[in-house]
């Protein structure tokens, strides 16, 4: 049973890094879409959202099927609710790039301003944390875990640069700050992407030390 | 076994309601401190958070000793899974109240404009579904969970409201866009509480349901 058991486990490991794949490619279309101004591409992330939902759904199933079947204690049972927590936050992520998906428009609507340059790499930077997250969780390294963490900082350096700039134009003339409101949200649902891949970092932290450091470091990082 | 496995399962219970007791004065401290740019209110919710995260971490612990010692299946184990989601959720309206929080400080930077007067009905509604969603799950009620899934429209509606009226404010002189800008953030904030009650009423959905109706509720509301 303990071979069918890890099996099993490796079968639900490959299934949540399927999700986070589907979730990548949706956070990467979305502000590719608010970037170009092309809402035809916001559309398809909005549409393709259901496949995230119902991924989501099979991998809790399957989590559940485990402990009822295999009834895991200690680490296993640890790695088993991990996947659990792990799937809601990739899940969360495919929701704030629909949330990014449906400021296109409104951020489409004249006058255009231009779209701050550091959008991409601040992109780049939170997906880049949700990668080193689940290579973390499969690789079982706390250490790596606790590098996202330390990298959050980074975008929201991004995140206030982008504002900054957002509130410059917004100076320059009132119309301008309805579309820009816009992408300060979209923006805001980008840093809060970087949260998550946090929240899954302190996930395997919790899961392997198997004690309460996620608050500790939570307090250390200052947040 | 069962006897014991039920007053635990009961205690679990009772932990989660006091960590909603805590979060829920949390979230009403942080809008007061808000709307009476009152900066010492604001600062108790930031220091509170660390009580918030210790019950999370005892509340995780205490279902993870539920499993490994009973291992519970059936509606058992999902009831035992729903407070672990259940938890997380909480734990983040906390870390929402402190965000809230968090920007006291330079919404009470001068100019001073008026502070939406939606903003305590919003603050009540958003509460109201995080205790609703608590009651379905005690009391394992679907349909009182897909009440709180149909609310979330209102507190959209005072959202919307809100983000109008600091969009005339914003408009009226360029000064006022930094401080207002700042209690968007705070409102989107509370809005968010609002969705992470709709998250917890998901999952009593689904605990109950046993079968994926979360999303699929999800797109009848539309979202």
């Amino acid at each position: 049973v303990p071979k069918l058991f890890h099996q099993e486990l490796e079968h639900l490991q490959h299934s949540v890094l399927r999700l986070a794949g589907h979730v990548e490619d949706a956070v990467l279309s979305a502000t590719a879409a608010l970037r170009d101004r092309d809402p035809d591409v916001a559309a398809e992330v909005i549409a393709g959202d259901t496949a995230i939902d119902e991924l989501e759904n099979e991998i809790q199933e399957e989590c559940l099927k485990i402990l009822a079947r295999h009834q895991p204690v200690a680490v296993d049972l640890r790695r088993v609710t991990a996947v659990l927590l792990i799937t809601t936050d990739l899940e969360r992520i495919g929701d704030l790039a629909v949330g990014i998906a449906e400021r296109v428009e409104s951020v489409s609507r004249p006058p255009h301003f231009p779209i701050p340059a550091q959008l991409d790499r601040m992109t780049e930077r939170s997906l880049a944390m949700v990668r080193a997250s689940l290579d973390a969780f499969v690789q079982l390294d706390p250490g790596a875990a606790a590098g996202v963490i330390r990298a959050d900082s980074e975008v929201d350096r991004d995140n206030d640069e982008i504002i900054r700039s957002l509130i410059v134009e917004m100076k320059r003339g009132p119309d301008v700050i309805d579309p820009a409101l816009s992408l300060f949200s979209a923006v805001r649902h980008l840093e809060r992407i970087a949260d998550h891949a946090t929240n899954i970092a302190e996930d395997v932290i919790y899961l392997i030390s198997g004690d309460m450091v996620r608050h500790h470091i939570e307090r250390l990082k200052g947040t």
